[in-house]
């Protein structure tokens, strides 16, 4: 269950985790951020809106992000520094996304790496993509 | 329940959520995102750690800008576009966080607006800093 | 974030909030409460009995009166003092219930108000009836 | 797991459910039906509160009620007509809460039945008090 230490990352280490996202973990998501959005929430107004059903929030495919870098890449132990997001594309209720994390730096005198992180969708789609940094845990 | 439109939104439009994060709330978000890193989850490893006990997601304390930009400014039916997001300090359990959205700037044309976003708790120190850019439901 | 006083509260004034009911809100629901009644949580039970398939329990869509009295009228730290209700027709998983209030009496020196509060659901059908009385938070 | 039908119910017949409420059970409450007023998910707010801490939802006790008539008297398979509630007194957090209906009226050629309904917390305070009309499962 011990994470990485930078000394053991290197550029160009990757890993994953793929969910699908169902109705249930949307209002879950809805209820522990309040993020009650219609978008999210209503079907009968969401089917007005853009996408013309409900989508799951942005934020809780990222957190398939964290997700792949607290138990993978650099796993465990480790600390989240920062994170930038572009929600590309939507992930509608029983999209199966899947949370990508490539290293692209790594300075091991400061403790840091930083990653190329993205979700994808079931038909290959790029929904989310972004960069992260994180604090490996030390030794 | 309809949101702000891009042209009842100006510079310097201000609004927050605030809520208590409790261990159901960190628990129920590791479940739904699968990130069951120690430091989040294990209170016997957390107490090893950095942090000395377990701390809150930092996407889920994002979660509450995301509860902000989706239920007061722009409001139900806005589009979220991107977010950054630096994760300056932790959240422990039992601590109240207030997510703030400020706009910065207002594109019409485009129907998008850029805030400023910040999660504060409640001594007032910031944990999340940001800047986020979402598309208002248009009229 | 501070709910409306007694004194900015007016006869008629009315406030809504809308949700779709989810399987997973109905799930919740029996667990939280231990409501397990079969009409509920077991479909081939449910699906013998006068509905022909499972319902939300009537005290969850109450709880979406619950909701918009705390959150838009009279809104946050108001107290609630009662409620009736009338569970007129069954709520169906899937459907979209809004719960409606509308001031109908205001005590200014009691610091009281009383409500007809109703649910409706996507149809515009009434599935329940019923008044509130609440304590509007202090200026 | 079948109900009484109405010919097995006699005035004064009683039953109950009994529960603590929990931190956990009151934000997911909080999270179904969006009541996310600052009184019950807010503790730096609620501290400035009538109550000086965060409080249950009173339709969450409420639950419980529902759930002394959904599966024990009548049981599984009745229909919930309407109910009274008077909010007497708060639930804290880890207060245990004893919801108690008894039989006031029963009507055989209608198939209804009304019941007194209250609930106590763990020092035998009454928390809420009410009254319930139902429909038992047919025979």
């Amino acid at each position: 269950m011990k994470g990485k230490t930078v000394f053991e990352i290197k550029v160009g280490d990757s890993a994953f985790v793929e969910k699908t996202i169902s109705e249930c973990d949307v209002y879950l998501f809805a209820g522990i951020t309040g993020d009650n959005n219609s978008a999210h929430v209503n079907a009968v107004e969401a089917e007005k809106g853009i996408f013309k059903q409900r989508v799951a929030h942005g934020m809780l495919s990222a957190g398939l992000i964290s997700a792949v870098l607290g138990t993978q890449l650099p796993g465990p132990g480790c600390t989240y520094l920062g994170q930038e997001l572009k929600f590309v594309k939507p992930v509608f209720f029983g999209d199966t996304v899947r949370a990508t994390a490539t290293v692209t730096e790594v300075y091991e005198e400061k403790n840091i790496c930083k990653l190329s992180t993205f979700c994808t969708n079931q038909r290959g789609e790029t929904v989310i993509e972004g960069t992260a940094a994180v604090m490996p845990a030390k030794a």
